[in-house]
């Protein structure tokens, strides 16, 4: 759910060329790099991973066989460029099939179909109706995208159905009418239509800040249709939500620690508005497929949300039912190595954004039930929006481009390639310096010979001194204004010397 | 109510100066086009709609008179442009006038003092008192901005002004103390004089994203003017407005089709808050007056909001009131034509942007309600910048840049002139292509026949052969290398005769 | 409290050269100017002010008793530039306090470490939990900015810590908990530790439009805490805010006069969340010290939101207890040459925006205790971010750029210099072009002689025409060539020349 709205055609571009382009200063690592994209044209997605293959020049039986793991690795993990690639020359509607399967993914950032085929699973497990409205929302999404022209790289990667999926399914989790009411599907397929024009629009402003729109259309549409609705309609009633005016007493001694731990899984099933902690369980399977950075984000979001809870005297019964997780497993996935590039301090930084959005989580529920609204993911998008405008001094905190964000590992090997880059720069840029005074030395070593040998010629010979003094004085002076031109910074020593140089010449012919 | 603020006066120059600059290129058809201007000098605004009379270089009878007529049209249909430029040189409180009038018609984003005077009528006909609010708003809203010395070009066009007489209105509409409450004219002056400055600062911001401010400045100051007193106040009290806690039932028998059909003209008319469908009918006379695309888009959108409302089950009370329709009319006149160029993918987004705008107005409506609020024109404002903020990767769906935006007949015009400059640039780049190409193949056969005749001569003499074949050989090598330096693209076809032409002078020197 | 993030190192940078900057045009006046400088290297902030100084050559014993009496002041008056100088040399933790300590004025506009002191007093003697509370904040705040490398310039400034002692007291106010409950200093310093990525964020929003981010992170964490937990928490109670729903009857008789004035100094107590009027009188104090121009607005504002409440029909008791007016208070001092070079008309302004801000006042605290929150001073943030948005014609409304903003007086300064250069530019433009004018007038004379002579000699000399045509050409030529290249935009009477000349050759030839 990187919203890269309208960039990642220039994207696929860049994923192309970077490894070329950031690699142009030092052939030889180009050509270790590239020897495994030789050998395996139609995978080149994974290997940014296995940098440590580049030092050795023969692979060893052991590495081979990892090579080849990885190699397997990478045909369903990461985004799946390869399978992209090759779905690019089949049936069209097989190709659809994969931009929903992406999109149900890309909940979660994750560009990947197997991800999303799983989910899907997780989504029947929990409720066949809602599962179907879901696919409902991603399919219909997506094809309002297409009439609308939007970037076919944005669709393909999913980034246009991750908003139609929620739609669709909250659209269901908060009708009153039960299940297999169908009229449902009208407003459903309305307000899934209606995604990638509201997408389009937040992305326009947005991306003045080179942010992501994440899930606001959804939360602005499904709110849209829960409030202009309510819960006394006739047609689309809405289950009823109405603030707390007082909280239950909480006793440490009621807790049960079972479902306390169950509830970091049902917290991950809550981004999907399911509340089975096996759909948790094979959500987080989903992302573990994926991206592992992911997944332990996923997994620690929902451990803080669920601590924040407890810590904000919150009733058991919403951290037991994810409601505390969900916002956090979000914003722990987005800045914790998503958009910007992994290092402890932007773990730290996950870490403090996942709290934030717990407490702001808390905050958000409380105003929108006075409106008869759940608190969708609003926290979530404001909390990380929050921390994605940050700027600071440092560079361990290194926020990618927006084009540039792919998956964690893969936006970490950037930000590594990135660093190694400026590094060597640096390093040559030094050795140059480096070797510029050394020559800077060397000729002062020379023209302190060339003196020592002035001054003995001069003490043999004291004939000709009074003239040849008042000439030098001029050419000095001379000298003098012209250095202080172009070198105002050159110490009366520098011009001494040159005074020296320039002047010996003309005094000896 | 384009919201063109600080850019009326560019587009002063740029409407002088567009017809000149878009046909730069054709000098003929300017010539054709001129002669109606040259004949009226006063007259150039309607011209554009009568194209088709270019075509022939000499007008019938039928022609003249239809000139005739159109030329008579033009003098109060439109922006009433010949009737500003004349008002320019008229006593200040008779300009005065004329902005106040163009302010109350801008509303509608109609430019036209005569729809002005029209609407004025409408609202007497309505409420006296609302009428003396209206047009004591409009007033202190246009000298406010003449203090603070915004641009005079946007003042002239009533672009302050249409703020102003909602605000007046619409304070008088919502205040429960009732009619002829004279101290309800001291915030009412208040407010108004605050239109021009909260317009100015939210332009600073749209301009960012080349958007109108809307109705922004009065949904902003009356809401602020409302909630601020509220319906318990002592001084100036609101009417009582609450959220509804239940729906009456529907069915479909009770439902009254005359009603139904009266809501329409309802809808148009509560743009300035007026229930009278006689009102209503009279403000669809006057935006047709100006602009016949703006009435037949009001109608519509009135239309597309009744249609919502019986599909949202809305109790058939507020239909029939027209507040599921005014929103709809002002988004559907934005949308259709005004931002954007009218073609039949503009006018289906104008549909759907009404749709989506009754949806929006029931929410609002519901979450102002809970603040003792109406939804103002919100609803209008938030969708109408979601569907302006839209990107698409089609050129049928063109947004005219907020300077050149008059009205939906001129921005159509605008529009074909435009395409029809690419068209015809496009043309010229083909044909000097072509001619390049053909150029190209005939010096091809040029060659191709000194070859020949290069080649019989070698056959003839076949002395000296052995030096001369090494020779070329490297020659041909050097400028095969040369040439894909350069020209990466070149065919080897391309080579051979490159190497042909440099190398014959040096066989036969 | 200028919100200068990120900005505040450049800024030092400009103050130190501005002065020499803005002379260049006039050696003579930098050197007066730079003359008491050179006696007191350490004073330079507080010359501006005494520019009447800099026309007398040798100073009077009255004018020089003045200036050591200004220079007294300046030590400890305006932003205390030789103070923070002097501070930067000392032991880190005392660096720390003095930042704290602007971080506590800055609330109020003012960079002032005594002012802080000051204030801190005024503190303790309102409530010592309360005081306690605001200086963990501030120096929470503080300490993440600096964890977080925020920039320098804008830590020392207190730019970061002014939030937080907002933060850090109105959650000790508004708690339900009672003085001394220790567990609200845990949300207290996380509250204030995310004020400066709240601050940092925001601002990366508010300088596309050279905007400060004013107290706005204080209002949102403020509002989270207090909206996340609500009245009815266990662990963090709040006071129980609910609207109004009805008003009491208000006699005209019952009114105080005493507590009414009273209501000024409290207003400006508000500001920090006391009631207490003689910890107002010592927040006037502290304003009065560092700037006389904001302390004036300062209580110009608190009268306005005091008359605002009485127009509005208002309980006397809120005014009494300066709800009225602490927004207002802000607002005024932002516009009223904090952000605005202060001339008359920026004056009527900053009384508009505080008329402004106390209805917006109402407004938002109205909204805002639906959901049990107060208003805190969103009032103040959106009435003065709109006044700054504004855009007129008229050079008299005069914004600072951001980064220039210090306190009025030096603001004004500022802004006299600026006028100055302008007006002598201009002059020295008009005095150029004079020249100009004079010397082509002159040239044009000289030629106008040597035509007649020239026409003479050829009516006296007419044997040895034609030598003597060809040298004339070559000097015609020439000038012509000049002519065209430096002033293109001759008149018709040059070409006149040209034509005589170029035309009499062929004339006798």
């Amino acid at each position: 759910m990187p919203g890269l709205h309208s960039t990642k055609d220039i994207q696929k571009n860049i994923n192309c060329s970077t490894p070329a382009a950031l690699s142009t200063t030092s052939p030889a690592t180009t050509l270790l790099e590239l020897q495994p994209l030789m050998a395996h044209p139609n995978l080149p997605s994974e290997h940014d991973n296995s940098q440590e293959d580049r030092e050795q020049p023969a692979p060893t039986t052991l590495q081979r066989t990892r090579a080849h793991f990885l190699k397997g690795v990478s045909y369903f993990s990461g985004d799946m460029k390869a399978f992209g690639k090759w779905m690019e020359k089949q049936f069209f509607l097989l190709q659809l099939l994969d931009w929903v399967l992406r999109g149900a993914a890309q909940v979660m950032f994750v560009n990947n179909p197997l991800s999303g085929l799983i989910i899907f699973g997780g989504l029947i497990l929990q409720n066949y109706w809602w599962a179907l409205n879901g696919f409902v929302g991603t399919l219909f999404a997506t094809i309002s995208a297409l009439i609308l022209q939007q970037s076919r790289g944005a669709i393909a990667a999913g980034l246009y159905g991750y908003n139609g999926i929620l739609v669709g399914l909250l659209m269901a989790v908060f009708s009153k009418a039960g299940d297999w009411y169908w009229w449902l599907l009208l407003p459903n397929i309305f307000m899934s239509m209606m995604c990638p024009i509201v997408s389009s629009a937040l992305a326009s402003i947005n991306s003045r800040w080179d942010l992501p729109v994440f899930t606001l259309p959804f939360n602005i549409l499904v709110c849209l249709h829960m409030v202009a609705t309510g819960h006394y309609n006739h047609h689309f009633p809405q289950v009823l939500i109405q603030p707390r005016s007082e909280l239950p007493n909480i006793t440490w001694a009621e807790i049960d620690v079972a479902k306390l731990f169950m509830s970091v899984p049902v917290g991950i099933g809550q981004v999907y508005g399911c509340d089975n902690p096996w759909t948790g369980g094979i959500f987080i399977i989903s992302l573990f497929i994926s991206s592992p950075i992911t997944c332990a984000h996923a997994v620690l979001g929902s451990a803080v949300g669920m601590v924040s809870g407890l810590a904000l005297a919150a009733p058991f019964g919403d951290i037991y039912f994810g409601l505390w997780g969900y916002n956090c497993v979000l914003a722990c996935i987005a800045i914790g190595g998503m958009f910007y590039a992994l290092t402890w301090q932007v773990h730290l930084l996950a870490i403090t954004c996942a709290f934030f959005c717990a407490y702001l989580g808390s905050a958000i529920a409380n105003i929108m039930s006075t409106f008869g609204l759940p608190a969708c993911t609003w926290p979530f998008c404001l909390s990380a929006l929050t921390f994605l405008l940050l700027t600071t001094g440092t560079n361990r905190i290194f926020k990618l481009p927006l084009a540039k964000v792919t998956y964690p590992e893969k936006n970490l090997g950037f930000f590594w390639k990135m660093k190694k880059q400026e590094k060597m720069e640096k390093a040559e840029k030094e050795r140059k310096e480096k070797e510029e005074q050394q020559k800077a030395t060397e000729e002062e070593i020379i023209l302190n010979e060339k003196e020592k040998l002035r001054l003995e010629l001069e003490r043999m010979e004291k004939g000709i001194v009074d003239s040849e003094e008042s000439e030098g004085k001029n050419d000095e002076t001379l000298v003098k204004d012209h250095t202080q031109e172009v070198e105002p910074l050159d110490t009366a020593g520098e011009n001494k010397r040159n005074h020296v140089t320039e002047v010996t010449p003309a005094d000896y012919v």
